[in-house]
């Protein structure tokens, strides 16, 4: 999901593998297609190598990848609403609210960017029996809450880089912030919260020492993971109760 | 391990179950007689409920358990050095330097106090191959760092709350802090690094958040959890990778 | 400038003295008509108290005070770029980003509201060669760090409490935050940043620390004063060199 793989002299952290590198993979899922959610260099060596590989992102930017010469029967374009089985997991694709680019700062869901659809996605899996919620970048916006409490979720990845008015000055979209990531995640009814997005380009930090703290004080029934870079995790269905 | 399960009024945190209340219990392993870390009460009750529970303590505080009439053949004293076989576990005590009260502060392994033996313990704990260090209560001291390097750590549960002059002063006996932990962690190859002792009473407060912020910012190597009171974890051997 | 002198049972902090126990005024200023920026029994009191005493306030809110029985001659409705003489000081109205309630969240300048006129004002003080800057509640807009840099700002009192999607839908309309206040001390020059609007109600705290720790690691030519509740403090010209 949302693989960054390129190396790029303005990455804080490497990637873990590169594309030439990486293990054979049935599916990549992007959110958007800002390129630290579609890297388009990885997802052409990634289709070069594995012929199984398919992409699924939001419908209005397939082209982007077909441009890229990667055939189109290996793209699949979805938008909120339409479940698929990915193997024994299953993908329900919800909105994401979020922006190209700014100033001035505008949050929507991409309809007038994306012809009328959601040009933003955020992904729920599920896989065998957990729920995890990855929104690639977006806001917290009405509706958002009631939509992650019908999935039960386990597991929810939140960015907490934040969104001002200095940030969008350097055309630097923004997120929910770390507060906002725990009070949804909270609201939410999530079990697992996994902070993201915030130590990979200098300009654009979060601050996840703030988010554990913003926890244990108000949400002592949410539990927090914060990986090391690359670091396998499991997580079981005993794991959420 | 250091069940604390008593209620009691100046808690911040109720126990997950109360001895009663406990599912049966094989083991029940103490690291010193801290009444946080040797709940007396519980361990009588757990004693009562269930015939087949023995107890592992530091050989010099056996007799706190046998006044309160646990027979002594269910009690296990142990010293640094002494391999147990606990069913499919095995146990390795290990030093620790504590303090019974201050001040004066004074730490040291228990000697004194202890007969002669280490008074104060800490805990590494090997499972289908995962191999898990519990302090107890500890500073960081010379060879410690060392001893836990050779027994090749996957997990470390360690104290954040800290020492200073004027906790002791107040007769709280110190621990390592935040950064410590953090340093200690790195130091001995942990992979995965779970704060304890920071959110029970008000006057032996730890900072999570700042153990996040100082590891995220200077060891990228090192995951750290940080659970919701009474959840269940799960690690596998893949996740040591 | 927006005393907030009323006790009431949400405060966490008790006013320094209430309007009868005040000592004697010449100006009250309101930046506008929340009841922690404008508190009206207050105002009644000290006008009631001290027959100097004058209110300078937005002008849409004017009648607000009229309709408590204050004098209409005894207050003056500004708007921004008039430039008022006060005794030996000089005030200078700027624009505030603000909004009345939420949800739905809309921060403007109040036009709507308030006839065509800005509703939510901020004030630069200047005061024996001093500036200083007080914005009431704001989040940062276009063109307000131009505007401060052209006063030679040597003081910003600024709020730090931020927005959020979950503080908008308990109708706390919201500020600037405290990278944004850091971020905007910078950016206009400012050479003393004093944080405000951070611990009054549990709901609305913002996070004094965390803007320290920002600005000691981004902005060095910054200084920050986290005042007592209360403390007088002294400001010289020559500490603005």
């Amino acid at each position: 999901m949302d693989p960054f793989l390129s190396p790029g002299s303005d990455r804080l952290v490497p990637p873990p593998f590169t594309a030439e590198e990486s293990p054979a993979v049935d599916y990549v899922l992007c959110t958007h297609e800002h390129i630290d959610h579609l890297d388009l260099p990885a997802c052409v060596t990634l289709a070069r190598r594995f012929p199984q590989t398919r992409f699924i992102v939001p419908r209005p930017i397939v082209e982007q990848l077909t441009v890229q010469g990667i055939a189109e029967e290996r793209i699949q374009g979805v938008q909120p609403g339409e479940e698929l089985s990915l193997g024994v997991a299953r993908l329900f694709p919800v909105p994401a609210m979020h922006g190209l680019s700014c100033p001035p700062a505008r949050y929507d869901f991409g309809f007038e960017q994306g012809g009328g659809l959601y040009r933003y996605l955020g992904y729920v899996l599920e896989l065998e029996g957990i729920h995890i919620y990855h929104p690639g970048d977006t806001l917290v916006f009405d509706g958002l809450v009631e939509q992650l409490r019908s999935f039960d979720l386990d597991i929810a990845l939140l960015p907490i880089n934040g969104r001002s008015y200095f940030r969008e000055q350097k055309n630097l979209v923004g997120n929910m912030d770390e507060r906002e990531a725990a009070d949804l995640a909270a609201a939410a009814g999530v079990k697992l919260l996994i902070p993201t997005h915030y130590d990979m380009f200098v300009a654009n930090l979060g601050r996840p020492g703030l988010l554990i703290e913003y926890v244990r004080t108000v949400y002592p029934q949410l539990s927090c993971y914060v990986p090391a870079h690359g670091r396998r995790f499991t997580f079981t269905r005993g794991d959420a109760r």
